[in-house]
């Protein structure tokens, strides 16, 4: 197996001769360069969205295809369909991942995996996902179509539960193919479901669970076409996003301690109130982000106040903090810059402030010759790209662990996302798909 | 029925020839002074406590004895019959209020009332009522053992459900009595639990409810005694507080609205963060009750986040915010302040702040009348006595619609209430008792 530092070496080392190597090879193959169906795209993607669309609903009123659920089990059931008419020989893994195959030209090489998932959050979108796995599955037909062979074996893969919602551990199941898994975890319970029985309903093999893991180095390189979610590429009025990594996350539980006591009997100066100190820390908070430039967020997502009583003063209020950026250094900055602001909050509302670290998420940097392959597909298509880091959690982040990364961001209309809102125009979303194809291309020649 | 306007005529009329109508009029009676047996208080309060007590508990633990309990209905039981030992011909409304009687030696002269309640909150403390109501009976007794006889009958009260905590208008049997009540009041259910079967069970009679409601004017006067629930006291070394009034509360539910979105990718400028803008709302409810000097207090004490998730933008927040004085142009100043503020806010979390009022409670403003007379009793006994708000409801602002009103406080240690840490010391509990009797000898006077 070829270690990561060796592949990053390797995949730096012809940037230059890379473009060249690809327009050799195109020109061999077909005289026009391959592009992504378009129509084919819109079509599927609006046929995924009624697996798990509201009884009565339409396309606008989004998808709840929570993983697991029957509606993740039939639109995985159509993927693999598709998969199955196009040549791929889909396989499914014992975690439960889809994958499917076109062989390369050289021997021994290894695959360049790219795809997304297909499952949502409940009352979700019908792109987050869904765009990235259609688009892997249109960018190899249109290889096929235009007779244009790789050097490197192709793979797509539909990530089984992908978003946040089922079972403890966030990321499921290309967590596991990273590696991070253990056969006990089989036994977790979440809504009454064991997680084996979970794995076995959308056709993995939990008996089976440390198969799924992919080793270091097993494949060239991972790209992933996901919609943005948030709304720096639409006002930018840029197509294309060149994701630089995806933010690691820092997460705080605070527990705030006054004295509940009367609202009406105790004086203000008596009063020692954990409301207070908390609105003095959800504004400290937000400073810690906006004190210097940069595009580091900090949020208090959650509150609970304890009586929670209109005549009461509050005695106990927990909320939480979460802090993300690229740089872990620039994280550190804002936690200590919130916990020195928290010193002089306990001081002036005389309560005490306590902060408990929860499990953080490393950053996933994106590996230059990928995002540099990204951003010469665009040009080659003419599309304006730009970089910007991804503030939400990706397949992708599992992938860095085991080799070059990269991924492809398409604006997300308004921002919004997780949501039946949720829209990215079919344009954007059929040159983010043959941003794609190109992207794979530019890989494989290097 | 001799109108309130009159009564304060009357009460106002002679304050100067009261003291010496009474010293002489006590001199004729007994030598020496009645004094409230203070071992028989503290007895009758130890007694009391044991009925809702926490199983194993002492007397530290406090109590639960909620309006229409069986420990409400024990320890009413455990009253009356004191009541009965000391001949005050107990009876009970069809409110369920408990009510003895001493009588006057002028004819048709009408009662000074007084006393206070039994019914405690969830895991309250031992003196919140007990101590004016067993108070009460303490003074009675201790006339009847000095032989003194007072020109107006003597009434004393044991408030039913005194306690916001059952049913939905609070204050509810002396509002009752105070006229605030019609027929349909009776069907009202809370936790299973009909009125007019919670009344039953202490003894009253629905049916007749209209037949509890006391008549404007139908007595000469209305004294508490009560603890006071706040600090004052204690920090000032004064053992008798003199109420001015019972504050006027005006509550607000506050809605902000703002967009919920995902806290990794929606950058700083993009947000509309409700929870920002409820902690600048939060400071800027302290701020309106500091920004004068005054005992004016101001109290976020509830708040609800949408969604409520460490990962989300909160997009909507409710709170409540309640202010409290004993002046309405204060409340309206303050209330003035807090718009003013929150439009800023609004403009500056991008968010909309809407501002519900709910049903304001007014002032009640001890008569000055009776304020002077609690303290002449005060200054007979050599105790200093103090003049402050209430910032608690009690009876007393039920029983100011109906006529002549007082209240005397006693210290509340740490200002602790509503807590089984609720205490006053034994002392104090005494000195109040007898400033309570001298209170009603002076009230009999003028």
């Amino acid at each position: 197996m070829i270690s990561r530092r060796r592949m990053l070496c390797s995949l730096a080392a012809a940037p230059l001769a890379a473009g060249s190597a690809l327009r050799a090879r195109q020109s061999a193959a077909a005289a026009k360069p391959p592009r992504v169906d378009a129509s084919a795209l819109r079509r599927r993607i609006e046929t995924l969205s009624t697996f798990g669309r509201p009884p009565g609903g339409t396309f606008a009123d989004g998808v709840s295809r929570t993983a697991y659920s029957d509606a993740d089990v039939a639109g995985r059931r159509y993927v693999v369909d598709l998969m199955k008419a196009a040549g791929l020989r889909p396989r499914i893994d014992p975690a439960g991942n889809i994958f499917g195959w076109r062989d390369g030209t050289a021997a021994d090489s290894k695959p360049i995996l790219f795809g997304s998932h297909i499952d949502s959050v409940p009352n979700g979108g019908n792109f987050d996902g869904d765009l990235g796995s259609l688009g892997a599955l249109g960018a190899l037909e249109a290889l096929a179509a235009s007779g244009i062979r790789t050097r490197h074996p192709l793979e797509m893969v539909v990530w089984a539960h992908e978003e946040s919602f089922a079972f403890g551990r966030g990321l499921g199941c290309s967590r596991i193919a990273a590696g991070d898994v253990t056969p006990a975890d089989m036994d977790e319970v979440w809504n009454g479901m064991r997680r084996a029985d979970a794995i076995r309903r959308i056709g993995g093999n939990p008996d089976r669970i440390l198969d799924a893991r992919r080793g270091k180095g097993s494949h060239h390189g991972y790209v992933e076409l996901h919609i943005e979610q948030g709304g720096t590429l639409e006002r930018a009025g840029v197509p294309i996003g060149v994701v630089e990594g995806i933010v690691a996350i820092d997460r705080y539980d605070v527990t705030i301690t006054g004295v509940a006591n009367h609202a009406g009997t105790t004086p203000i100066p008596e009063r020692h109130d954990a409301m207070l100190a908390a609105a003095h820390l959800t504004i400290a908070v937000r400073d810690a982000a906006t004190r210097t430039p940069g595009r580091q967020v900090a949020t208090v997502g959650r509150i609970e106040v304890t009586p929670n009583s209109p005549n009461v003063i509050p005695g106990l209020v927990r909320l939480t903090v979460e802090l993300r950026d690229l740089s872990t250094q620039t994280l550190a900055a804002m936690a200590d810059d919130i916990r020195a602001r928290a010193r002089a909050i306990e001081e002036s509302t005389k309560t005490t402030i306590a902060f408990k670290r929860l499990a953080d998420a490393s950053p996933a940097v994106a590996t230059p010759e990928v995002q540099r392959a990204i951003e010469r597909a665009a040009s080659s298509l003419s599309f304006q790209s730009m970089r910007l880091p991804s503030g939400a959690g990706h397949d992708a982040q599992m992938m860095a662990r085991l080799g070059p990364m990269g991924m492809i961001f398409v604006p997300s209309v308004g921002g919004v996302s997780h949501s039946p809102k949720e829209l990215t125009s079919w344009s954007d979303c059929a040159n983010g798909a043959d941003v794609l194809l190109r992207t794979v291309l530019e890989l494989d020649a290097v």
